[in-house]
């Protein structure tokens, strides 16, 4: 084990940056190629955010197809155009070299993953930086609450759920959810704790009855792995940060980064920073 | 239809008492004895308190057993020993008189209903105003929640759930809970606006399944009349008012002096000035 992780001039592995506390070194850390993985559990505490970028032309309609879909489209920040920044979430923070890996759509397909988009940037870029579940589970955990797929080392279960976004320009389609399931107790103080953090998906959208939102069949139709509940347990569920990438894919624009999933961008603000109360 | 109703020295009926705004107007009314109706729907906006009086040998454990179980017995005042009155809820208020009906319990057993307990009262009386459905119903549908029970001109459906209170002294037993369905969306939306009134009952104690609090069937277990509700609804389970009444069974005082059902203590706060946020 080696504690001055930092100075040496080598990659680090998960257990390695999961060590560094300052998401700024973090971002250093990523910037200089040294580490290029997941950031579940990386800064913990921070927030961690899903980025998009698009060309000036398509990113009004994006901005327009966030705020009226703040569930699914929780935005934290919108840079200037051609800007790299985000004011406000980190002082060096640059989203050309921040993130571990970026993927790079073009009319609505993935065409490559890498790790640097410097040699991708333009003037017309804007960029959006948009809340991520990371945020609000970090709430329930912080607060007691199990989080199933966590202790089952998976993903939160997905679905494509029956319920129409409203559209902006040629940005629509129907809203990505995630599921967790929680006793009835839970479930209630769950809702209340998610109440807090609207900027990071906030309160669920659905709880209980599946087929409402047009999942007739759990397992079957999870686009992740099924996460499995008891019969004394409630299915909750939110809107989703994959949301927006279904909504590109439907507005297809001529090229759009994100982030890679689970690559996420780590910001200077705590979670609990963004409780509204 | 006569504007002037308080001019005229006869009795009010209750579309004649709900014409009456001020609420310290209301129990001069009733105290007088000019109206000895129910009180839903009068003074509407304004906190309406379950009463519970005790001799002062019961009322520390009565208040001990309140303040271990605030969801069905949240507290909203408590009386000097021997002093009719609750500081802060009405200037005049004096709850010897300002009920339009009283239930007289000896050894745990309902004795009388009586409009009047000058007689009765006695110098180590402790009373308990205790906060009430009335409050979080009048938030639910001040933000356009529907209430069935309200639209079918009935009470909540009432059960005894296998909820087990924390006891303090003599005073135990089981927490009744009252029903409301709602579809999902309606379901979280009302657990978030009703957490904002703990001092009347707060947010659910239980959502969805109601085997797991001990109903399994859940027309033939309802104590009031049974509320129906759709497949693509689910049940909301809040605790009641009439759980401190079934400890006080248990607890069987001497002597123990209730609102009658629906004859409330009306008061001079505004319910929206419980909101704790």
């Amino acid at each position: 084990m080696n504690a001055n992780v930092v100075g040496v001039d080598r990659s680090l592995d998960a257990a390695e940056i999961k060590r560094v506390q300052d998401p700024a070194q973090i971002r250093r850390l990523i910037r200089s190629g040294r580490y290029a993985g997941r950031t579940g559990g990386v800064a913990p505490g921070y927030v961690q955010a899903n980025l998009c970028i698009l060309p000036a032309d398509y990113a009004d309609d994006f901005l327009r197809y966030c705020q009226r879909n703040p569930k699914p489209c929780p935005l934290l920040g919108v840079s200037d155009v051609g800007d790299p920044r985000f004011p406000g979430w980190g002082d060096d923070l640059d989203v050309r070299t921040d993130l571990p890996s970026y993927d790079v759509f073009e009319h609505g397909e993935l065409t490559e993953s890498v790790s640097d988009i410097q040699a991708l940037w333009r003037k017309d870029f804007v960029a959006f930086a948009l809340g991520c579940s990371y945020s609000f589970e970090y709430a329930l955990t912080s607060e007691g609450l199990p989080l199933r797929h966590v202790d089952l080392g998976m993903r939160p279960a997905r679905y494509n759920s029956s319920i129409e976004t409203v559209p902006a320009g040629p940005f629509r389609g129907r809203m990505v959810v995630t599921m967790r399931p929680f006793k009835p107790a839970e479930a209630i103080r769950a809702i209340q704790i998610t109440s807090r953090f609207p900027m990071v998906h906030g309160a669920p959208v659905h709880i209980g009855l599946p087929h409402l939102i047009g999942i007739e069949d759990m397992e079957a139709q999870c686009v992740t792995n099924f996460i499995p509940y008891g019969e004394d347990e409630i299915p909750l569920f939110w809107g989703c940060g994959v949301t927006p990438q279904l909504a590109i894919e439907h507005a297809r624009p001529p090229i759009c980064i994100t982030h890679t999933p689970a690559h996420m961008l780590i910001t200077d603000r705590l979670n609990a920073s963004l409780a509204v109360m």
